[in-house]
């Protein structure tokens, strides 16, 4: 199958331009699975919950799934993008999913970083969804560095994880080909390029998006300042054998019993 | 405090000579907390469990514990190191824990690498040892790729993961860089060097000893040909600081009802 990447640069608030301007590089192709990165429609920083609230938009049914669920269904494309989602009067920083028959599976992002815990609400699940013969499992930006996300993606049978992100560190690239090693599953991490300014806060988006196999082998990536879109062809079925020797299958090895510590309540 | 590793090239079966060698470098050094290679004293390709019962040791009584014993207590030291050990009639693949004052505690490798599953018995818990203020998780090399483990071990209050490896592949070292900033620990990777060769089978190990810390820096490496011995000197607090950012604690913002499947028996 094809999986691939758009790496953009949003202009803050600018939603139509922003979903046109993916929507346009998007058409140039058919047949495959893209992820976007995180609030790809929006840009990062908003200011407080009242701009939040101006600018998100309920999934399905609002103006940016709707394109994408058009765009979907005349290039068979799954695509998998983050997005500002107003649900029950909270918001949510959520990963929207839009297959090539136009449905749509949303996961609402776990592990809020820093100030989206101002105003957005966590999510309470993890989800995996099918694309063809495929699962692609969904996490969001920092949810990388939970080892727990990939994990249970992973063990739900997630083939390809896909990580819409606004990444301004250095240290998620090198962690995914760690998750695509110890889960044996490829990776498809969507960074953003571009910084923004708000009253004091300032960031810089760190590009670098890339494509890793279950090997850890990076498949495609991006710059650090240039939108970008990469497709790679790659045999998903890969993401089934865990073997990792003759003797080691990395999900049988698992001693299920000794990892308590990681579901107790703490304090 | 000082915190190190000796990487070594055994050679195999020659136990006295290897405990000796290793002994006569830490002479130099007093006041640290040191970690040996994996299998250590013995080298790694046994040829089957005869061999293996005619080389592992009682853990403590044994000739390579007590030889450390008496070294960890002239020169202050607290050692972790790899070896066979025998125990009520089966074999592990043990990380021994000799403190300053004498005192023993044994990790049996949970994860068994390829052949190792031949002739060895996995072990049942994992550990963490106390070395003066600072708390030690042990972890045996092939471990590193079950990032429950770490998690299991820094959940339990380790400081710092003391890894004995006998590495042949490339993949452990950057791990570990993710297993310290996800978890905000030091992490201590003693490997070997040098080759061995039984009958067909032939392993190359690749060194490249490191110390890492809690934002996944080096802090120390070793090359992957020559025997090293590295001491670095830490604030071991900097384990206990998990936040991310000023909004983020990696241990608070985990959410263990979501990490069930982590937990489940497999089919």
């Amino acid at each position: 199958m094809r999986i691939g990447f758009l790496q953009l640069r949003p202009r803050f608030g600018a939603v139509k331009e922003n979903v046109r301007k993916a929507t346009a590089t998007l058409e140039r192709i058919s047949d495959a699975t893209i992820v976007l990165p995180e609030l790809f429609n929006s840009g990062y920083l908003f200011r407080n919950e009242e701009e939040l609230a101006s600018i998100a938009e309920t999934v399905p049914g609002g103006f940016t799934v709707s394109e994408m669920q058009k765009l979907a269904k005349r290039n068979r494309l799954n695509l998998v993008f983050g997005m500002a989602q107003k649900h029950r009067g909270k918001f949510y920083n959520s990963a929207v999913y839009v297959s090539s028959k136009g449905t749509v599976e949303v996961y609402q992002k776990v592990h809020l970083f820093d100030r989206e815990k101002l105003f957005f609400t966590k999510g309470s699940s993890f989800k995996v969804v099918s694309a063809g013969d495929a699962k692609l499992g969904l996490l969001i930006c920092f949810d990388w560095v939970f080892p727990e996300v990939s994990r249970a993606l992973a063990l739900d049978g997630a083939h390809i994880l896909c990580h819409p992100s606004n990444l301004i560190l250095p240290y998620a690239q090198d962690a995914m080909k760690t998750r695509c090693i110890e889960n044996r599953v490829f990776a498809i991490t969507a960074n953003r390029i571009g910084s923004e300014r708000r009253g004091a806060t300032s960031l810089a988006f760190t590009g670098k998006s890339q494509i890793v196999n279950p090997m850890g082998e990076v498949l495609a990536s991006a710059s650090d300042r240039s939108e970008s879109l990469r497709v790679v062809e790659i045999d998903v079925g890969e993401a089934n054998n865990k073997n990792f020797t003759p003797n080691n299958n990395l999900f049988d090895d698992r001693v299920p019993p000794l990892y308590a510590a990681l579901v107790r309540k703490r304090r």
